[in-house]
């Protein structure tokens, strides 16, 4: 289950260079050639399943393990980062550009200049989380 | 295996108010009360486990499930949002607030406002990317 167009699916194959640092026979780690901070790792899994939906639980739970195996290597290693972010973005609106599911691993460094802006402060009351709470929970019984 | 003074024992041990949305015998997940974008939830383990070290595997790959889980409900939900980052901080120099381990589930929203500023564009050549795979694989191979 591959695509051709897909950088993800063509670096699993082989066909374009990456750097990796891990591999298994469901998913791969290799460097971001474009990295937010030195050490910046993508985690894929082989097969092209664009979303988060689309990843079965074995893939999905050894892909954040995985990750998490990187992020205490990268703390270990020579690269020696202070902190670690795990980062999923599902959907054009969350930022996912490469529509082949993948997790970063940011390695952070103090003073490395990497921002979040958000809309912290909005104070909600606590009967608007309860109501938000009440749907999420409608929508997990509700779901597959 | 709880301690005082921290904010998330005292909401898994239903001392503080939270608005829940699904638990189990591990963790649990609730809105965070200072929402980037409305229907952020955290995902906890009840224990206190600061950091993703102290995870043990199955605690760790819960987590990330019931992350996904309530990302297909926020998409589902009348919250309805167009997007999800599963978003994790891992020390303070990687914006870490609490020192109870905690999984983000941000609903990302055209528009939201939410931006990342980080380091882009710094063309590192094939070398240093092969330089660092090879520091983050003997860390790997090296490490417990």
């Amino acid at each position: 289950m591959t695509t051709d167009g897909c950088v993800f699916c063509r670096i699993a194959a082989r066909e374009l260079d990456a750097s990796v640092v891990l591999e298994s026979a469901t998913v791969l780690a290799f460097l971001d050639a474009d990295p937010v901070t030195p050490g910046h790792v993508l985690v894929v899994p082989r097969a092209h399943l664009p979303t988060l939906a689309d990843l079965d639980e074995d893939i999905a739970a050894e892909m954040f393990l995985v990750a998490r195996s990187v992020a205490g290597a990268l703390r270990q290693s020579s690269l020696r980062c202070d902190g670690v972010n795990l980062f999923y973005a599902d959907g054009e609106a969350a930022f996912q550009e490469v529509l082949h599911s993948h997790l970063h691993v940011f390695p952070r460094f103090e003073g490395d200049g990497f921002t979040i802006e958000a809309g912290w402060g909005s104070n909600p009351q606590r009967s608007e989380l309860d109501a938000h709470a009440a749907e999420i929970r409608a929508a997990l019984e509700g779901g597959p």
